[in-house]
């Protein structure tokens, strides 16, 4: 056997529970601070936005949480996602390096994403919601909300960032094939996208404006709550059925990662992939590297600070302690619209700052070109946020090489590129540029930040 | 559980061999005829278009011919495809229909062309060919080819219907991501492109035409040989990988279907997933009923002539005797890009013929809706072919309810319709219109049938 080679479980397979780190964790993470107050807030601050089950999760310290049978009815859809061993690109690159993929782009939403949407609906519609309201960067996590909804009755309103709404128009649409509704963002709607707009009226939106907007039509109704697609402590643990999967798959490999890579935006899918494993380190077991690949553009890991901020740019959100570049922060319009935030999961900002965690940033054009590699040689495009991860797993195959030593690189595929064509027509036509922050701009940002004592 | 429920089977459980229909039928299906002599052809007549393993397929009786280890090595990466019971559709229908789908999106090109790119792109590999010529409609049988190419080191050179190229431009963009060339038919390229365009400046292309043009840029090449996505014999059986599944899912569901449905374009969806179910009722097995849709613009099996003739308009392919509108038809550019041939597998014609098929066609306007319907039950979004599938799925459900009977019934959902969102955002816009043929344009190219003995 020298093909590529698909490690599959049973669907009695499918996690029971979602893995939370925090019970695993040396200290408790920093308690989220009431905006006003600067005070730990409790369930009734975060009630006008979320529902309680959520709530619940978002500040549990137990480890295991179970999975309603609904979700995972749902889940298995698609779930247990394939781990690959991909042979093909191995010989490419001629490596003495074992690479492994998991792919979430086998989903419905072609992307992680639906691991939390299908739950955060299913809590929304048990506590009698009828209508969600959520931001998008690329797109990837409207689709995914969008088909939640459909699936269990709820009304949906994306706030889609506008220069995604304008690179990915069919990412629109669909999500209205499943009866969503998609606002450009910012938008005329809200208070917070009209003041955005009278500053800025060439804004091309951000996920941080994204955000305020649809927080601001959750609370201004009774029947409509909030989803944030990932960043809080809730939507890591919904992805660890990636990670808790991937472990018994290694099983099967008889194989186990020195090394498991992720692209990180918001965190979901890094954490998803990486916590599981990450738990196993901290209970005593094997330790890993664990490699958090950003864009150059928007290197919230690399180079912002480790901060209490706002997850938005109106501040209407609780503050968290995570790694920022200020929530006035506006990144430019690279591709990967999914990684183009400002902040990162606080629980991802947390075992970076313990070091257990190694950040690394790549700019956008070496990216397609892993991204093109990696389809030639395994014949799925990647999401260009994807890219990132086939960067660094397949630089470090490379060092293998170089060194002469073989270790297994495990990297999540949490995407396919199918709505991201355009990008990848850019890269073929040689006018896909490298995007550069502005340093004055995110020294501005971080000026900003909110003094918490 | 009243989710929708899937059937997975094992990796050893892939097919080990193509089912050959030709086997079980009661007579021998009429022979292949040279264009100049009428004469039944031979190999040699062939070997300027196709390997030699391709061509013994073609015409082999044998009832099951084995597939190569490497073939089913790449299999291995998406196969077995799932079987679903879409419990979720069945519950919005309100009917006590059994609806089963077979989801062939799961492969890396989005449908069912890999089974037979990836066996097709083995078998030149093996006899020392470089590069492959082919059409594509709506782009799917071109991805899946490119792909194939990308993995066996073969150059892909795939004329785009132009219609379906100026629809789809991202098709485009996959394709050359996996390295393939991809050209507007009818181009400027070849004898038959300059033909056409010389008495049809603005013709919008056909899949004749297309066929032609990939076919004289074959023999004129040595190390080039041809591809076709569907209609000939090989490409049936190598698509029987899908039947076989289902069958043995079917064990697994303690089910077996009553009615088995499948867009019908070239065929090759349709008799991928029939031909197993149909040689187990022409072995002594339960009888089913299998019904074919196709797009009544382009309405080949219900309105056209069961008849000798050419595959493509230039009349460079041999005669084969099927149902035809003619092959100089140029049907309306509707959307569904893959069914928009003249022609239609002669097999399926065949088993049309003696009654073991019922056709049906369907406009496309009522085809998105039931895709909407589908969409917002299960997940997924299917392509505009695939549709066809679903619109007649729904149909023989809601006549269950009214006949108050539960009938199992299983469709072929061919592929995803993420290439293909500008025309559900057309539907959903209300810009979608029907599109009829032209009942002179048929009578005047089926009188220009050839006349064979």
């Amino acid at each position: 056997m020298t093909d590529t080679v698909k490690y599959v479980l049973d669907e009695k397979d499918i996690p029971r529970f979602w893995y939370n780190i925090v019970a695993d964790l040396p200290t408790p993470p920093p308690p989220v601070l009431h905006p006003g107050t600067h005070q730990p807030v409790g369930p009734d601050d975060l009630a006008p936005i979320f529902p309680m089950a959520v709530i619940e999760q978002e500040v549990s310290t137990e480890r295991e949480i179970e999975i309603p049978e609904p979700v995972r009815d749902i889940y298995r859809q698609w779930r247990p996602s394939p781990l690959y061993r991909a042979r093909r690109l191995e010989k490419m690159l001629d490596t003495p390096a074992r690479i492994y993929y998991k792919y979430e782009g086998v989903s419905p939403a072609g992307s992680h994403k639906p691991n939390t949407a299908i739950a955060q609906a299913f809590y929304n519609k048990q506590e009698g919601i009828k209508r969600i309201t959520t931001e998008t960067g690329a797109g990837q996590w409207g689709s995914a909300l969008s088909i939640a909804g459909a699936f269990f009755g709820l009304e949906i309103e994306v706030f889609m960032v506008k220069v995604s709404f304008q690179q990915k128009p069919y990412r629109r649409s669909f999500m209205e094939t499943f009866g969503a509704k998609c606002i450009a963002s910012p938008s005329e709607l809200t208070a917070s996208g009209r003041a955005v707009l009278a500053e800025h009226p060439d804004s091309t939106g951000s996920l941080g404006i994204a955000i305020s907007e649809a927080v601001e039509r959750a609370v201004e109704r009774d029947d409509t709550k909030y989803a944030l697609g990932s960043v809080l402590n809730h939507v890591m643990l919904h992805q660890t059925v990636i990670g808790q999967e991937a472990i018994r798959q290694f099983d099967l490999a008889d194989d186990y990662p020195d090394v498991v890579i992720a692209p990180t935006g918001g965190g979901s899918n890094f954490a998803g992939i990486t916590f599981p494993f990450l738990g196993e380190q901290l209970r005593g077991g094997k330790s890993i590297e664990l490699i958090a690949v950003e864009p150059s553009a928007c290197p919230t890991l690399t180079r912002g600070q480790y901060a209490y901020d706002f997850g938005d740019t109106a501040h209407l959100t609780p503050l968290v302690k995570m790694h920022t570049l200020g929530s006035t922060y506006v990144p430019p319009g690279f591709h990967a619209g999914g990684l183009r935030y400002h902040g990162m999961a606080p629980l991802v900002s947390m075992v970076t700052e313990l070091g257990l965690v190694k950040p690394r940033a790549y700019h956008q054009v070496q990216c397609f070109e892993a991204g093109l590699q990696f389809a030639k040689a395994e014949g799925i495009i990647p999401a260009p946020e994807a890219n990132h991860g086939v960067r660094a797993a397949i630089d470090e195959a490379l060092r293998c090489k170089e060194e002469g030593v073989s270790r297994a690189i495990l990297f999540n595929l949490c995407g396919h590129g199918n709505f991201d064509m355009q990008a990848y027509r850019d890269f073929l036509d040689g006018k896909l540029m490298d995007l550069e922050y502005d340093e004055g701009e995110i020294a501005m940002a971080l000026a900003g930040l909110p003094s918490v004592a």
